[in-house]
């Protein structure tokens, strides 16, 4: 939507809507404030569950650009009308108590009258403006590396077709309820060794990679059967297939070599993920040190590929 | 929605949604951060108007903290199908033209399908810690001043049913699509002397009045007919009170004491403004230089009133 406003020049932005990243940042001073908004509706039943994955949702992105949240302010829409308030309190306390886990302030918000149930943040964090991570920082011969499972998008549609058990649904929530900011502290401890960085979110896997190949000039090479898959998703994955999923394929497909990969594999490559980890593009040398890091701090991380030269028309290589 | 929620001890939050304020403000080094959040549905037929007073709207927060707006992301919803693109373009469009006009620069947004168009920003600007404007300051002897003509929920509604003329919606327009720049700006030249400040919006003069007299312990009284009206508002009071207008009365009523007020006047006394101007506390013995200053800037301002000592459940009294 914005793509189309005219390009100021502006020297305090470092980064806006131009350029596909996470979220923008600005120069005050020696200080960058990294910022984004996002908000949605209702993916799971649990309402305190789904205020809690809002939460983590809007205060990843600022972990992906490799900032700490500071800030948040809530975007609520609720139907007037027919609506237990009960509902309402619990998806704000939810929200809430992961952005006091997080040590993120919520200074305020603002609540509208809705058939449709819509919440999220916008939400304010620091970053030393030379530590930037963003999409276009991609090496070749650098390693990818995620740090979630991914499989969200299907087993959400899953749940809400009654086609899975609770066991699955749960441990979908709680991956999609757990913020990345020990991902994100892992990898600071690494300084100049993260180039590029994005959250695995709506365009899938495959698209947030296109969407980094694209932005760093080089060719992404994912092992998909190195991608750590949730629990279910993939025997759920070819009879849940979302809107989204199709999309992705369509916007995305042409630049992504899908090669032999199964369907069901491929289908989750383009599964639309929700608070979904980082991808992060590093320096091969450290790589195998981040992932046990990462590991040790309870995530399920992978080393899932590398980056190599630019070649052709596909940017996505997935194997 | 956020009264519910806990109250958490955080030394760097100056002011949140326990404040009734108009935005929040967050401490990071010797700055503050304001930040605020609106977004509502069309009150103008035409787009790139309803942009422009939606992006003034939501910077004008941050101005009536005594703040500077420097960026803000956008929060839009539209319908996904039968609608024509060329209209979110025009509210965009407008919305960013203000943005420019005032400094702000646009880091990004979010867009979601709906039923109903919504649009608005999430603000961030940057105040002087020991400088905020807020509701609480106001002190017994000073002057109140208003920086905008008020009836634009009048307006508006009667413009909606064709119960009133293109220059008068024309006028309506104009002055909720100006921001409250320069102000603010009159205010800033007096250090000290502004010892309370908001902006007139949703719950009208009346409403936001309360909201200050109850923060500050103090009681307002305002001579209405010294309130500088829009062009042909009061002619439409009686005809066009809106929803939000008999709210404001319900929910604001019983601390207002309207005396023998002429119907037409405490009707719009209670209207709700979009994009309304400041109403500001200060200092009587710069208020007639501060309103002539404001009046210089091509302002609409007026001296309405005074601070009194609280006596009784009243604590406005409009006159």
């Amino acid at each position: 939507m914005l793509s189309d406003l005219p390009v100021p020049t502006d020297p305090r932005v470092l980064v806006d809507y131009r350029n596909a990243d996470d979220a923008g940042v600005f120069i005050v001073g020696d200080m960058g404030l990294v910022q984004t908004v996002d908000f949605f509706t209702p993916i799971v039943d649990d309402p305190e569950a789904y205020g809690r994955i809002a939460a983590a949702n809007s205060i990843s992105d600022v972990y992906a650009m490799g900032g700490r949240p500071i800030t948040a302010l809530a975007i609520a829409a609720f139907p007037s009308k027919n609506f237990d308030p009960a509902i309402v309190k619990a998806i704000f306390a939810g929200g809430y108590s992961v952005l006091r886990e997080s040590g993120v302030a919520l200074l305020g918000g603002h609540t509208v009258q809705d058939t449709e149930i819509k919440f999220g943040y916008a939400v304010t964090g620091l970053v030393a403006p030379d530590a930037v991570w963003t999409n276009a920082g991609a090496k070749v011969g650098d390693r990818l590396v995620i740090t979630k499972a991914i499989g969200t998008g299907v087993i959400a549609t899953a749940g809400k077709f009654g086609r899975t058990d609770e066991a699955t649904i749960a441990a979908a929530i709680a991956s999609m309820q757990r913020t990345n900011r020990e991902a994100a502290e892992v990898l600071l401890r690494h300084p100049g060794r993260v180039h590029g960085c994005t959250d695995v979110t709506g365009f899938g896997l495959a698209g947030h990679a296109c969407e980094m190949a694209t932005a760093s000039a080089v060719r992404l090479e994912i092992a998909v059967d190195a991608v750590p898959l949730l629990a279910g998703a993939r025997a759920l994955a070819l009879g849940n297939r979302t809107g989204g999923m199709v999309n992705n394929r369509a916007h995305f497909g042409d630049a992504v070599d899908v090669g032999p990969l199964p369907d069901d594999l491929a289908a989750l490559a383009f599964d639309p993920q929700t608070s979904g980890g980082l991808l992060v593009s590093l320096d091969d040398a450290i790589a195998d040190v981040v992932v046990s890091e990462l590991r040790d701090a309870g995530l399920e991380a992978a080393s899932i590929g590398q980056v190599t030269e630019a070649n052709g028309a596909a940017r996505v290589a997935l194997r």
